[in-house]
């Protein structure tokens, strides 16, 4: 059975991901993943790109500096089962100094992997959500 | 390290899935799922369905009888650790007998346990990939 613990670390490590992607700042994205070949990351609408190479590139590609990104996750959900760990929650991106403001919103799975450093993303899947289905979602509840 | 007969098994796994999903076998499609409130499915730009209740209600929504629904899987990858196993690929999907022939294309990434009947899928998150940066993707390679 995984640890309390085990959780806690998995969503530190998933708030250090979006923290990262907020604040669009590279060196944390650094500490965030896994360095090798297995690494995948599929942005929204993307194929997925494999590598944390290609990752770390496209990281780069997308950060515009002059970008404010407010993220607000909800609905997440964490699996540990030994030395792996997967995430899934919606992530609601909203660019707040575009003009007009510009909101993503996406169903995300993380999975993680622990190493002796801490637990490191190994995969990150975003898919997007229309923002109505989303609304209509949010009705439900 | 896993051993050559797991990704073997992981990829029988995952292909079992996609005949359930190509011959719209919602009895096949019962072998593949774990079955407890863990189970999650992100079809298509929908948010996740979580448990396999909502996510057997919504293949028998969807599954149509009179489909007749060819699958190309291509860009498999398979990484096992311990006693789970994640499978990314892309999945083609083409609806042959609707007028006009109706094709979908997706990223998927597909999460596997090991039980003791063998590996059952625990999530799986489709993604709409457009059809243009698809075949795009298809001439660099």
């Amino acid at each position: 059975m995984p640890k309390n613990s085990d959780y806690e670390e998995v969503i530190k490590a998933n708030e250090r991901f979006y923290k990262a992607l907020g604040t669009r700042d590279l060196e944390l994205m650094d500490t965030v993943w896994i360095k090798d070949s297995r690494a995948g990351c599929v942005h929204p609408g993307w194929v997925m790109l494999q590598g944390w190479q290609a990752i770390r590139q496209s990281w780069e590609n997308v950060f515009d500096p002059s970008d404010q990104v407010d993220i607000k996750l909800s609905g997440i959900s964490v699996e540990v089962k030994g030395d792996v760990a997967w995430l899934t929650c919606i992530q609601e991106l909203t660019y707040i100094n575009r003009d007009p403001i510009m909101m993503n919103v996406s169903q995300s799975t993380n999975i993680f992997e622990r190493h002796d450093s801490g637990w490191l993303m190994v995969l990150h899947h975003a898919s997007p959500i229309p923002i109505a289905d989303y609304i209509m979602e949010g009705e439900l509840q």
